[in-house]
């Protein structure tokens, strides 16, 4: 028994963060409210401001508080390649290490028939609509190497080929850094498939 | 860059959690954002509603919505026998784990010259005031183990013995299932001089 029901129902809340179990949840409530109020008041207003304003950009269907994200809204970015990503997460680590300058596609998903994630729930109908406006001359496939990845770049690859457009993958292969006896089977299998002439 | 300064500033405000760097703080902002609004806006309620009314208890010190807290408040507890805990976090642990009936006091921390907290700023007033009045007949110490919760141990052990009340530190030794081989040296030594007759 907590000797606060208050503090009880804040253990409770902070369990809603992926990662966080029963253990972590106590040592955060008390630690804020014995270390650092000022910080929880800042957390609740910014958890309450992002839930109200963060909606779906209407071109990319990336997280943004905007109508058309900053990104889709870049007239200086190359229209003519369109990077195609899982999540919004997936859209800042390519923004953060690359220096693509095209735009994004977000899914916000992947095909998962067995869960019922049809094509319409991950936005390709939209995709379809973009594709046919001829802007587009350039594909990237950037979902992860999953089952489910590989099966939605797939799909939206036969899209673009459909209407004349390429449709690129990005490469699968040994991680920089990384040492080959570590590297799993599957991995290693794709760097030799995909191998390049030096 | 993340195409939303609100999304920006969730991902900052999650920091103030203990244990959450960039990363952790970026993943939980992006999936309560696309998985878990309900649970966001909860989580915002209860940290607001725990930051503006959990307070300190009059009596022991530890953090609750009510003047005295439900424990202190108790009647069937038994009043002579008080356990001095460094945290709010230590009462819930003890009252977790032991069949303990009798009261806690907490210090909100313990005595540390180094860092300026002295008798007062562990609420040792309000501690003695309340030996004086003549209801405790044993103060049982459950500061940690650290240098300092043993220094703060000693302190509190000798205003108890200088108004005539037992003082008894809880035990310290050897983990329950511990292994011996994986024992530190220091708890090993202090299992030694703590063993009793079988």
């Amino acid at each position: 028994m907590s000797a606060s029901p208050l503090i009880g129902r804040l253990i409770e809340a902070l369990r809603c963060l992926p990662g966080v179990g029963p253990k972590s949840a106590q040592r955060m409530a008390y630690y804020l409210l014995e270390r650092d109020r000022p910080g929880a008041l800042a957390l609740a207003d910014a958890l309450r401001e992002a839930v109200e304003h963060v909606g779906h950009c209407q071109v990319c269907r990336t997280l943004t508080e905007e109508e058309i994200c900053p990104i889709c809204a870049d007239e200086r970015r190359d229209r003519s390649v369109l990077c195609i990503v899982e999540t919004p997460a997936d859209v800042y680590a390519v923004q953060q290490a690359t220096g693509y300058r095209g735009l994004y596609f977000v899914l916000m998903g992947h095909l998962s028939p067995l869960d019922g994630i049809g094509p319409e729930d991950i936005g390709l109908d939209l995709l379809a609509k973009r594709l046919d406006a001829g802007e587009v001359e350039e594909v990237i496939l950037a979902t992860s190497s999953t089952v489910e990845g590989e099966a939605t770049s797939h799909y939206i690859a036969d899209m673009a080929r459909h209407r004349g457009i390429r449709a690129t993958r990005i490469a699968h292969g040994v991680p920089m850094g990384g040492e080959l006896e570590y590297v799993d089977g599957s991995t290693l299998s794709h760097a030799f498939e995909g191998r390049r002439d030096l």
